[in-house]
C-alpha cells in the first residue's frame, strides 16, 4: 500500500506529521512517501505541482494532504498560486466524489455559532462533483464584449457545463452513500435559472430510479444556504456541483463550530483518494505548534477505510480520536473552560497513546 | 409618482395589500395601479410577465412587487414558470443594483439560529449586482461535448460574464453606500477559480482607488458563507455577483431568523426600483390570513427613500413598525412566548394605527 504524503504549507507541515505518527503506531504496511506541494513546491521547483510530485501521487493508492496557500503568493501569477496544485491533483488523477462530512461532537456543540439544539447530532454528508462545473469548463478569459449589456467593454468569462455522464456518476456516489445512513439524498441546484442545473436536476432524476429505497428532494442552492442556517440536521445526504459544493460544504462546516475535526475525502473510480482536512493552511498560526491536528488524522482514517481497504484501522483511530475528547484535551481552536489546551503534538501523541 | 403594484403569487397578494393599506395612509400623492405578474398572470395571460404588465413597470417610477412562484408551475417550460417575471422585469428595467439589508431587530433576536450574542446588533448590507453573471450570459443551452470528461456525451452548458462597466457600477453603488454606513465593503469573489471573479477583483480594487476614506476587503465565497455563520457582525457592506449574491443574500437574512422582516430595492441607474420582499411566496400558508406583511411594508418604506424621494414618509413608516414590535404583536413566523400572536391584515392595521 503506497501513501504519498503532500504536507504543504503553513500548518500542513504540522497537522500531517501528527497523522503519519498515528499511522506509524498502526503496525500496516505502509509505504510512505512525502513531496513539496503548494507554495512550498514552487519555493524549492519553481511550480505548486512539480512534474515528480504529481508523478508520486499517481502512483500512490492514496494521497495525504496537508493545506497549500499563504498571502505571500498572492501576487503570482494564477498557474503558479499553490491552490492551482490542488486543482491540478484532483484533474490529474480525476478525483471526482468529494466527501465533506459535517458532524457536530457531543463534547464540541458549545463551539458552535448555533443555538445547541440546532446543532446537537449534527451528522451530514455533503458530496461535492470535483473536476466539473465552471472549475474547468471551458472557454474563459478576457475579450471584447460583443453583446450584452455593454458591447465593446473588456470582459471576462467562464464556462458552467456538466455532461451526463459526469453526473450520473456522482449521483450513483450520493445515492450509495445514502443507502448507509439514513436514506435521503437532497440534489441541490439552480435549475430556474441555469441550463446546466436543470439538466443536473434531470439526470439526477434519472438516476434516482435506480434507488427507489432512497428518497429525492431536490432543492435551490440559494434555498440549501437557508436551510443549512435553518435547520442543518434536517438533511443526510447533499450532492452538488463543484461551486455549489465548496460554498456550502464550506458554511455546513463552519456551522459545527469544528472545522478543525473535520476531515474530508476526494476520490476517483478507481478507488484512489486524496485525504485532507477541511480547514485550510492557517499562515498566521504556521509554526506555532497549536494547531489542532484531528482533522488530519481522521482524514487518515477515511483513507484507511476508502482507498486501503483498512476498516478496522479506520475505526480504532476513530476511537482514539473519542476517547482523547472524553479526557478533555483540546487544542486553541476548540478550547473551552474547564478543558485541558494542548498543542499539535500534544494531541497527536494522545492520539497514539488512545490507540 | 406612479407605482406599480404587483402582487403576484401565493401570501404576495395578501402581504402587498397590507403595504398597499400603509401607503394610502400617508397622504401623499401616489398613482397606484396594480397588474398580474408570475403564476397568476400565466393564468390569466399565459405568460408570467404579460406585455401590459411589462408596460405599467416601465410607465412607473416604482415597482411595489409581493412574490411569484407555485409548485403547481414546476412543471411548466422555464420560459412560462413564474420566476421569469422576476428575472425579466431585473432585465427589462435594468435593475442592477439590488439592496438586502440583513438586521437584527432587537425584540427578535431570540428567533434566529445563532446565539444571541453573535446575532444581537445585526446590521450588513448585502449588494447583489442582479442584471449580469451567469444569469444572463450567453451562449447556454445544450449540445453534444466536444472535449472535457466524456466527448461526445450530452452535456448542458451556461456562461458566466462581468464586464468592466458592469462591475465599476456596482462597485461605485457600494462604496457609496458604505460612506453612509460603517465605512467597510467587503467585495466577494471566487479570484482562485474563476477569470470572471478575478477580474471582478481587479476591477473592484481600480474602483476603491476613487473611495480612499471606505475600507476595501477581498473575500472567497467560500469564505464568505463561512464568516457569515462565525461572525457575521463583522461585515457592514458586501458586494459582489449575481450568482454569488444569490446564496449569500439569503444566508445573511436566515441568519437573522426574521426572514419576514426582511426588505429589499433593485435599483436601476435612473432610480427606478422594483421593492420586494426577502422571502418567498410561501404557497404552503397563502389564503391564511397568517403571513408577516412587514417585510413588504417595509419595502414600501424603502421605496419612499430611494424612488420617490420621501424620506421622512419612510422613517415613519419605519418607526410605526418598530412600534408594533414594541407592543409585542407578532404573526407567527416570529411569534414567541410573551408576546401576541397576530394574523396578516391585524400587523398591517396595527402599523397603520401606529402611523
Ligand atoms: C483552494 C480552492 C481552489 C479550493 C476550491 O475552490 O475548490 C478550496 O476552496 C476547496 O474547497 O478545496
Ligand atoms: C426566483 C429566482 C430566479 C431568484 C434569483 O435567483 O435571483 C430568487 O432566488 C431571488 O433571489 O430573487
Amino acid at each position: 500500500m503506497k501513501i504519498a504524503v503532500l504536507p504543504g504549507d503553513g500548518i500542513g507541515t504540522e497537522i500531517v506529521s501528527e497523522a503519519v505518527k498515528v499511522l506509524e503506531v498502526l503496525d500496516l504496511k505502509f509505504e510512505m512517501k512525502s513531496a513539496l506541494v503548494g507554495g512550498a513546491a514552487y519555493e524549492a521547483h519553481g511550480h505548486p505541482l512539480p512534474e515528480s510530485t504529481l508523478q508520486l501521487a499517481k502512483e500512490a493508492d492514496a494521497i495525504l494532504f496537508g493545506a497549500v496557500g499563504d498571502w505571500k503568493y498572492d501576487k503570482l501569477d494564477r498557474p503558479l498560486r499553490p491552490e492551482q496544485a490542488i486543482l491540478g491533483l484532483r484533474k490529474h488523477l480525476g478525483l471526482f466524489a468529494n466527501f465533506r462530512p459535517a458532524i457536530c461532537y457531543e463534547q464540541l456543540v458549545g463551539a458552535s455559532s448555533l443555538k445547541p439544539e440546532l446543532i446537537a447530532g449534527l451528522d451530514i454528508l455533503i458530496i461535492r462533483e470535483l473536476t466539473g462545473d465552471i472549475y474547468f469548463g471551458q472557454p474563459r478569459g478576457r475579450r471584447t464584449a460583443v453583446d450584452g449589456h455593454f458591447p465593446g467593454a473588456e470582459e471576462a468569462f467562464d464556462t458552467m457545463r456538466y455532461s451526463r455522464p459526469e453526473i450520473e456518476r456522482i449521483a450513483h456516489v450520493a445515492f450509495q452513500a445514502a443507502r448507509k445512513r439514513n436514506k435521503k439524498v437532497t440534489s441541490v441546484d439552480k435549475a430556474n435559472v441555469l441550463e446546466t442545473f436543470q439538466f443536473w436536476k434531470d439526470v439526477v432524476t434519472d438516476v434516482h430510479k435506480e434507488y427507489p429505497d432512497v428518497e429525492l428532494q431536490h432543492m435551490y442552492v440559494d434555498n440549501a444556504a437557508m436551510q443549512l442556517v435553518k435547520a442543518p440536521k434536517a438533511f443526510d445526504v447533499v450532492v452538488t456541483g463543484n461551486m455549489f459544493g465548496d460554498i456550502l460544504s464550506d458554511e455546513a462546516s463552519m456551522l459545527t463550530g469544528s472545522i478543525g475535526m473535520l476531515p474530508s475525502a476526494s476520490l476517483n473510480s478507481k478507488g484512489q483518494g486524496l485525504y485532507e482536512p477541511s480547514h485550510g493552511s492557517a499562515p498566521d498560526i504556521a509554526g506555532k505548534g497549536v494547531a489542532n491536528p484531528l482533522a488530519t488524522i481522521l482524514s487518515a482514517a477515511m483513507m484507511l477505510r476508502f482507498s486501503l481497504n483498512q476498516e478496522a484501522a479506520a475505526q480504532r483511530i476513530e476511537t482514539a480520536v473519542q476517547k482523547v475528547l472524553a479526557q478533555g484535551l483540546r487544542t486553541p481552536d476548540i478550547w473551552s473552560e474547564g478543558t485541558t489546551k494542548v498543542g499539535t503534538a500534544q494531541m497527536g501523541d494522545a492520539v497514539v497513546k488512545a490507540l
